[in-house]
């Protein structure tokens, strides 16, 4: 007996996101009939808003629903731009009240395996981007996988040519965490970034 | 700055699923705004179909479209009912073409905590099923956590004074598993139910 149509569409739907596999797709397809009609109304609007009211800022990337509440203000600092591969991110950064540039969110990081290329994730909009606004710094904050890296050496060699600077956010330990809960090499990179306890910037290692 | 009122709302609909915490549904929540439109398309319509097309069988419980496939079915023995708290245990029983009689999904398992008592969870309409039907035997297949089994207490007693046979599905090793990756209470419960090699049945332990 297969389940009937109404779950597997359901199954299909949510086997669509990521980090989903079949057999919690199946499950969420079932507890989904266990919601009441509201929420599951509630559900299908946000759904049919997503489609008609978010837009994405075709500056930066970022979702919004009446203009982008980052390119549209005007105290933003145009001269620097953070580049991050989901928009959530962005929000993470914003919480910390501790940047008030640009941003920008690349189409995931270049992967040649995925046909990711430069194109593809949109680093040649990055560039009109950086060159429109003048930008002067280019602060990444991608992912610390192989991909990512790869990403952060091409966008670093891109604008390198372009006395555009590159920077990245500093890895180190995460604050009130204790070394011993710490992988190796983010404590090799936090003596080898060490700062300046009077100066407060960045030692030489 | 928060979320979009789109993301939120999306978010809180995920956050109703079991088992999705706050962080996953705004993780879904974004990446429902990746999906396609046709994808999203897709989901509007399985959440509608959810609402207009899926019935729920009024003898069972199991999901269907057209008419319950269990309880409309000339040729399934009406003496047995086996008992399960999710109607995704029907799927998983019918697939292994060993049972053929009816079945009963309960709405969980009793649990005084959370206010669930025989009547929530639907154990007055088992009876009813049961003495309609003229069930003789009633097959337990609940979870194996104290709530379960004070359910598969309760249900016991209940049935054992109308003279109905209460049964369980038995506890013991999966076939292909090897014995030093089980629990001790598996291993434990397979030598107290160990089965006669001639006949096949259950041993005495």
């Amino acid at each position: 007996m297969e389940p009937i149509k109404t779950i597997l569409a359901l199954t299909d739907s949510y086997r669509k996101l990521p980090g989903i596999g079949p057999k919690t797709a199946q499950r969420l397809a079932y507890a989904t009939l266990r919601l009441t009609a509201e929420e599951r109304k509630l559900f299908i609007a946000a759904l049919e808003d997503s489609l008609t009211k978010v837009k994405k800022c075709p500056h930066c990337g970022f979702y919004f629903e009446e203009t982008c509440p980052i390119c549209s203000d005007p105290k933003r600092d145009r001269s620097t731009i953070l580049v991050v591969i989901d928009s959530k991110d962005i929000l993470a950064i914003e919480k910390t009240k501790n940047y008030n540039g640009l941003y920008f969110v690349l189409d995931g990081t270049l992967s040649p395996l995925r046909n990711r290329n430069a194109e593809a994730i949109g680093i040649p909009h990055l560039e009109k981007e950086v060159s429109d606004n003048g930008v002067k710094e280019v602060i990444l904050a991608l992912p610390t996988d192989l991909e990512g890296e790869t990403t952060a050496l091409y966008i670093a060699s891109l604008f390198g040519k372009k006395n555009v600077k590159v920077t990245r956010l500093a890895h180190g330990i995460p604050v009130g965490t204790n070394l011993e809960y710490l992988d190796n090499l983010t404590i090799a990179q936090s003596i080898q970034h060490r700062t300046d306890m009077e100066k407060g910037g960045n030692g030489n290692g």
